[in-house]
């Protein structure tokens, strides 16, 4: 090898040299101002905690106060001021949580879920933008999931008449048993997030979803291709998977409703963009008063699934313990849907009332 | 009511009028000042990671210029300036991603299993102190699922030959299979959010653990309550839970000795504490001498389970899919831990030769 190669490669490892200690200066050059950026960061985001936080408790005091004073001793002070100051802790509220402040709020609670599958990880984001992006994703989950809810045990219906001879095989039923399992998982996750992240969801559906999710794992072990009578063991299945077709549809319109009404509650600024959508209505009656009735039969068809999964498994002849599971969580599922949605349905109509006082008092 | 109890009704709401016009005010500019200390603070952090990149990048591209001078035309320059030049570049990035800068580095990719099952969440902390959290916890669900995975199996022969007369009945196995599956999943999740904290976990590990799920899954499905002959019928179950039961003892054997393992590297200032055990050893090479006989005798006894399924499978007169898919599933598996534990073992020895070799230097 020549001088000059020779000289070109020490050359070269003179400047790399260089660069290699320029290099490390600016690692820590870069480590000190991170560090400095971290302590100053934690100190103020402290203060700002403790601000947050003795505000929230001032207002929870004051509320109660007012809500005393209105209530009990109702002749001595005056209604309408007590309204007025009542709107006023509401407005310093959304002021509160809705805005950047809110992220300095202490999280809810993380729940016993999230800390079971994924350790103490915190899942709050304090920025905004992920917040709404998480919850978009959170619809576009549904929306995806309501069209296979839909598909997936029409396509089995189907093929269970035109191939199977009116005899599910077992596989495929199990197949679609673990993706239930599978995606009801995903579902209360997702909502465990939401909520952590200031969503005000029901916890019933989150609830709800737990028994869809134990329901699918106890189905996934009952085995359903039965040797002397397939059309009868198998009805229960039957009405299951029809079910769940009808469960796609109220799906798919639900979306559809929650989002129009976040959309409009949203550009009205009354919503939380956190929210899943329930209480206070604002302009889309006419498809509550189509998704209604639907929620209800939807319900009562559960209740009957569950009624005659019971049925079976006490005067049939299958014995199958998965069985009466199945059907005493199908009831449940079918009593608790019911209630929670008059509830919600009550809340609205209270709200409507009042909204209505409202503006009847201001066309006064 | 006397004017007294007026007065006083009426003075209280004064004073609380004020003091509602006063929180008010309060949240106002709290909300101020958190909007103005969110804004500053994203465009410092948008500066900090920058730097963290470009200097992240330069690292990289010095690093990938000294390799191939110094192994390319390696008589024209200086080895052991190249390797003092390697050295320094290691704790440039040492610097760089261990301590507060690291934060500022551009996450690792989320991966597809977390955004399936928990939507497009950040689960990287930027705080040390969460991540320490979150890899302690890990270790302690390890620790305790080592015990149950010793204890639930256990427990299930003892039963079986006492009270079931060889004969395991499904519910109980079904249970155990519904708690690996959980298990499984919670063990996923938890690596996943590690490894995107900065935690060098191999891959295969995580890969293994979703394989264990599939299997977990499939064994739900899977009815054991052979009526021709049970005994034969559950060999390949009783082999099963022979296997975990030797999986649960190597579990606390590789808890402890990962541990320990930690706590050195910690000491000596070379872990990062994010890292899974795996690479350098220092110091107990005593307990891994007694680990890794047993790692490997445990993946000759799984491969061997594995085996034993598929000949059952296809020469015996069992005839479900399910016990072929659980025997090729468990071949897979023990290959893959094979070939892993060879690789570590390999890293380390050449890790243990560099160091010997300094040593030698450094003693001339």
């Amino acid at each position: 090898m020549g001088d000059d190669a020779q000289k070109k490669s020490s050359g070269s490892l003179d400047a790399l040299q260089a660069e290699v200690t320029k290099a490390m200066e600016g690692a820590k050059s870069l480590q000190d101002s991170a560090s400095s950026f971290i302590s100053r960061n934690s100190s103020e985001e402290q203060s700002l905690r403790l601000r947050a936080q003795s505000l929230d408790s001032t207002i929870r005091r004051l509320r109660s106060q007012i809500y005393s004073l209105h209530h009990h001793d109702n002749k001595a002070v005056d209604p309408k001021l007590c309204e007025k100051l009542e709107e006023d802790l509401h407005r310093a509220t959304c002021v509160l949580t809705d805005g950047d402040a809110g992220s300095f709020l202490p999280p809810k609670a993380h729940g016993g879920f999230l800390r079971m599958f994924l350790g103490p990880i915190n899942v709050r984001s304090s920025s905004k933008d992920i917040q709404l992006k998480v919850k978009e994703e959170y619809n576009a989950y549904r929306d995806r999931t309501a069209l296979l809810f839909l598909l997936f045990p029409f396509a089995l219906l189907i093929l269970r008449s035109w191939i199977w001879d009116g005899c599910l095989p077992t596989f495929p039923v199990q197949a679609y048993q673990a993706w239930l399992l599978f995606l009801y998982t995903g579902l209360s996750l997702r909502e465990n997030i939401l909520r952590v992240n200031g969503s005000d969801i029901r916890p019933w559906w989150i609830y709800h979803h737990y028994c869809a999710m134990f329901m699918a794992m106890v189905s996934l072990t009952w085995d359903i291709q039965g040797q002397p009578n397939c059309a009868q063991k198998q009805r229960g299945v039957e009405l299951f998977l029809q079910w769940a077709m009808m469960q796609g549809v109220a799906m798919l319109l639900q979306n559809r409703y929650q989002r129009q009404r976040l959309y409009t509650r949203i550009a009205l600024g009354k919503a939380n963009r956190m929210d899943v959508v329930w209480g206070e209505t604002a302009g889309v009656d006419g498809q509550l008063w189509l998704l209604c009735p639907i929620l209800f039969i939807m319900q009562g068809f559960e209740a009957y699934v569950g009624l005659q999964l019971l049925k079976t498994a006490l005067f049939g002849d299958v014995t199958e313990w998965q069985v009466s599971l199945c059907g005493v969580l199908l009831i449940l599922m079918a009593i608790g849907n019911f209630v929670n949605t008059v509830q919600t349905l009550m809340v609205k109509s209270r709200f409507k009332a009042k909204m209505k006082k409202t503006k009847s008092k201001q066309e006064l």
